[in-house]
């Protein structure tokens, strides 16, 4: 019988052939590892020869991005896998696809999809997507919406709840996002620069730490929908004409405006970046005036895809009552913003921070930038009663630039 | 390898015998099938002799007021043992104690409690209870917020979670509580005198509908609490000094309005049977204080203890910022009142009715009764965001009867 073991550039060659003899006996091969995610190996292998290569990813035991000290269950392999399958139907392909899961090493084999650019590398070189929104919204909508008790049946809804129960990386999503960056908390990584400002604006601000225990508790009872648990730019890969959402191992039953909020959160923060990082004036103005537009279609298109396929595909009798799916619509929007704001604040100061805010140059504007972030952060948490609309979310934005 | 069969009273001594050898060699034994409820066989085995008896209660593969026609998984007996477990040591022993639990026959051999009374049939006789406030709210508070994520550790509450996933037990709720008694479904049993008031009065009230469709997601998608799962008062012993909570097999992780609703409820259609049925008004009015006390008290009650028992066992750092746990209570008050007027109107109109209302002998007063029942309902759950104290819901009924 064959055991884990953990996979390196020297092995991976093999590994593949004897899982799925993928490449051909006079292959001209190069293996590369290329994960710079948090928790696994990734490796790209190419025949260079007849123009073929294959993704392995490989989970490890433990969180890469801190060490052997902070074990993980390995089988979010497997939820990874049966959610890529899952997504994979509902969207027509605006997932990688899968060709084989090996149960025994933990390892997807999968499509290889380096002619796209993570987005968050792409938006920072100020790249745009002009099929972006219309498939971002198709992913979302149909991921969402048909996983949940609107149109699944009950009981069918209730087994895949079971399936992908998700203790470990949930409990990573709960402290990081919701917790830790709420207090002085070890783990977090916060900017000298930072303390203070952190100390007066968030860390004592009760009225904000409530709206946040509110919405952490959304995040662990509200099983609304099938998430993919971490929809930031970092998991989407994107090109002119394409895109694919990767990385779902965060799967789980949680409330939509989960995913959204991500997505929105680091088209803000990217946002916030190039005004920032852009001394042209005029690339930064065109740059942003795109992300806003992007912002506010993601919400609107997403909002008028939703109401038109709920007619579709209802199932649920008292789901079909008139006003429900405006109601419920509007609070997954509304949540939408609550979850922007803490996608906002724990990047800024919690332990995994994004490119957009880090990699800007100039200290004095990166720490200008980091203060907007969270200000704008708190607004959105605090006032996301009224924010319904794409425009309102641009708004928000616009309030902290004039 | 023993195979499943269906018990009956001249095998289940020698079952109980084989199983736990409880009685004694010469004891003088009495079995009889005293199972009224909808889903199950249940035995109680006496011996006159030594005065020992024992209870054997053991699940059917279909449900029982219907008929080999409804299947039902018979693994509810798993769920069913494993909660009465956990619910006796966070209660300290409110649910009857189980000595063995057999997953071949799906059987469950327990304490027997037959000096107890059903508290509907108790109440029925207009019998007073003077500790069960006190033991019911502990009950509740202690199964409810102990299980929440506010005390346990999140990731062993996710796997409480999927041990108690229950989908065919939540898919009879779903459908019998907050969905065909709004409208004129098959299964639904009306009186021929309530057809055409149902008509007028809710399955044209669009306005309830959608209503009854918030608080339909609320209980499929809320996981906050593991459940007892159908608290009426026919699912609980009572005598002078003691309550003991029976019949969990709806267990499951939902929201806690759902246990406390269902409970209130039917201390309001009792309310309202009392009112029909009994002729002398002095008796009639003693009762009726007394169970508007009762409703009242058991909600201030839970009430208090729910807030002070939080603050001994709040685990959640979030959960702790002031003003969290006033939040959360106000809204678990708010959707009690919500679920009080669904079960109120299932219960007049859907598959299974109460004695209390089908039992008023003069057919005037029983419409009259069932239709003020039905009106109540609505005020309830049209009206619960203002309803937030044992006052409130006191103040409901006497509306209706000043």
């Amino acid at each position: 019988m064959s055991k884990y073991y953990v996979l390196d550039v020297d092995r991976v060659f093999d590994y593949i052939q004897k899982e799925l003899n993928y490449f051909d006996h006079d292959a001209d091969v190069e293996c590369n590892e290329i994960g710079d995610g948090n928790l696994n190996l990734v490796f790209r292998v190419v025949d260079k020869k007849h123009g073929k290569s294959i993704i392995v990813k490989q989970s490890l035991p433990y969180v890469r991005c801190v060490g052997e000290e902070w074990p993980l269950n390995i089988n979010r392999a497997e939820i990874e896998n049966r959610i890529l399958k899952i997504e994979y139907n509902l969207t027509n392909g605006l997932v990688p696809r899968v060709y084989k899961f090996d149960p025994v090493m933990y390892a997807t084999l999968m499509e290889d999809l380096s002619d796209h650019v993570i987005m968050r590398r792409g938006l920072m070189e100020l790249n745009q997507y002009p099929r972006f929104i219309d498939q971002i919204t198709d992913f979302m909508v149909k991921t969402l919406l048909m996983t949940s008790d609107i149109v699944m049946d009950h009981q069918e809804k209730k087994a895949y709840l079971k399936d992908f129960i998700n203790p470990e990386l949930c409990d990573i999503t709960e402290a990081l996002v919701y917790t830790e960056p709420f207090y002085n908390a070890e783990r977090n990584k916060i900017d000298d620069f930072l303390i203070e400002f952190m100390e007066n604006n968030v860390w004592n601000d009760k009225e904000l730490k409530l709206e946040v225990a509110k919405l952490k508790f959304d995040f662990m009872t509200n099983a609304q929908a099938l998430l993919h648990g971490d929809l930031h730019t970092g998991s989407i890969f994107v090109k002119e004409d394409s895109t694919k959402v990767i990385d779902p191992e965060f799967a789980f039953y949680g409330p939509m405006a989960y995913d959204i909020g991500a997505l929105i959160a680091n088209l803000v923060m990217n946002y916030i970046s190039t005004d920032a990082r852009i001394e042209n004036r005029e690339r930064c103005d065109v740059h942003n005036e795109y992300l806003l537009n992007t912002m506010r279609d993601v919400i609107d298109l997403f909002k008028e895809k939703f109401l038109r396929l709920f007619d579709e595909v209802v199932t649920d009798e008292m789901a079909k009552t008139p006003g429900f799916k405006e109601w419920y619509l509007d609070n997954v929007i509304i949540d939408t913003a609550g979850v922007t704001g803490c996608e906002m604040i724990r990047r800024t100061v919690g332990l995994a921070h994004v490119q957009d805010l880090d990699d800007i140059p100039d200290i004095d504007k990166q720490a200008q930038a980091k203060r907007t972030n969270v200000f704008m952060a708190k607004d959105f948490i605090m006032e996301r009663k009224v924010i319904k609309t794409g425009q309102d979310f641009v708004d928000m934005v616009k309030r902290y630039y004039k």
